[in-house]
């Protein structure tokens, strides 16, 4: 078990873009800026993906120009090509993620193109972040299932990941899409990974979908993973089973390696009022138990 | 990793006596039916403590008397002293569950006595039980924290567990009643008591009011506990922090077990199925995620 985590709050790009509700701009500014507030030191703020795909987060500019950006806290941006990567830099972005999945059939029906060609479309982008002194996080998607190919060989998960770090990510986030996969999975999937981009260069994303998220999170953790996503409020669904859990929340990730000792560096009370906070403009309940429950007790 | 998991299915009793809506008597009747038609081989049918307390289960008698009751499946039902395991008897029970908390502070405040006192009370009642060849199953609550004195200590956890267990209990169950446990305490928690009492007479049974549940119970498991107690669709809630989880989800438990590869005997469909109708018998969204995901995927 790692002594320290560092977590990647994910709230605002991969929860407000698969909510229903589209919230305005000034409400995701003060999310961001009370999740700066939590000690949370990684904020994916928003995505560059084309407005046409993601409306939710057409926002993007203007959401980054406005958050109190803080000194040590990264404020990473999803960036899809080098339209994204120019809108992003016009507002000062420092680090983006590029991501692919892991799943041939999830990538053509995607973005029309298999997974070599997915990885070959980010190598502008990467040429060009690397001499802006632009830091690169890669997501792999549907790591542990797909909802069109089902299976996806561990294989073309340790392929995917090893291509990203080779292109210069420094950090490679494993990500469980549609919330399939359970522990011994997980587990195995992660030691593959492992076995070719090293540990520390690892995170680990997973949805909730069937409720497995923290087990799965403490079989990594297990094997020594120290970095993970996760959603404040659970925000976010499942596009591909509406009505269904999105990414685990990241107070009951935050509760869970603190009852266990685990650094973060996140003060739990002002994550979960956030996240109540959230869930309230978004007119629904929480996802996170641990915010229900503090909400309960008062 | 054991491989096969048995499954006690507590929705009928522990869930159904949190709920705030009273269930009609042919209501519960159809719910352990449909339990029994799913593989499970343990489902606690329901109460026979005075209606007075747990004005939920007050129909006990005729619960148990009307179902139909499978050859091969137990249904043990809660009984707190001789007149309630007169009750039980006179329609038939064949197998009972005692109940005591390993904190002093909440044995104290519920039953108005110390935990060696509560555990002198059940003498009775299992002489009686041993007399006539009822099985008993022991429950520890509080083992991992007490909504009155906070912490518990692990030593009166061993102790209770290891007093049940000599009193002729078949099976002890440690119960995490307000779900404020994590894996590693909940690991030691179950370490301690396995050194007392034979792993294969324990059960591990927790809450999900901080979604911890699955994780502790991945942590059990990998350490050889092998029976699990569990609601079907989470059913329940915590009387001490309102509006907070229950009991874990059975469909939760059933869906990580078969996905390591951990055999139950249960037919998740079915389970997912009569937990989404008694999600809507009760006139709430299911707490189980699996049940929620096979819904929305249709």
């Amino acid at each position: 078990m790692p002594p320290e985590v560092r977590i990647v709050e994910v709230g605002p790009r991969d929860g407000l873009q698969n909510e229903a509700t589209l919230m305005p701009t000034a409400d995701k500014i003060v999310l961001i800026d009370r999740l700066s507030a939590t000690g949370l030191r990684s904020i994916e703020a928003t995505s560059f993906v084309s407005p046409k795909w993601v409306p939710q987060l057409a926002d993007a500019a203007e959401v980054y120009a406005g958050i109190d950006r803080q000194p040590g806290i990264a404020y990473p941006v999803l960036v899809p090509n080098e339209t994204g990567y120019d809108r992003a830099r016009s507002v000062g972005v420092e680090e983006i993620a590029v991501f692919t999945a892991a799943s041939e059939a999830f990538n053509r029906r995607n973005i029309n193109a298999g997974i070599e060609e997915s990885l070959q479309r980010f190598a502008p982008v990467m040429a060009r972040a690397r001499a802006d002194g632009v830091r690169v996080r890669g997501y792999v998607s549907t790591v542990l299932g797909c909802p069109y190919q089902g299976a996806v060989p561990v294989a073309d998960v340790v392929r995917v990941a090893r291509s990203l770090h080779d292109m210069g990510c420094y950090e490679v986030s494993l990500g469980d899409t549609i919330g399939v996969g359970t522990p011994a999975a997980a587990r195995a999937m992660l030691r593959a990974v492992a076995s070719e981009v090293p540990m520390p260069a690892l995170a680990v994303h997973f949805h909730d979908t069937y409720g497995q998220a923290l087990a799965n999170l403490l079989a990594c953790l297990e094997d020594g993973v120290s970095v993970i996503d996760a959603a404040v409020s659970g925000a976010g669904g499942c596009p591909y089973a509406r009505g269904a859990s999105g990414n685990v929340a990241t107070e009951d990730v935050v509760y869970m390696l603190h009852g266990m000792g685990v650094r973060t560096g996140v003060d739990l009370d002002r994550l979960a009022a956030t996240g109540n906070w959230l869930a309230g403009r978004l007119g629904r309940r929480t996802q996170s138990k641990v915010g229900e429950a503090l909400a309960a007790r008062g």
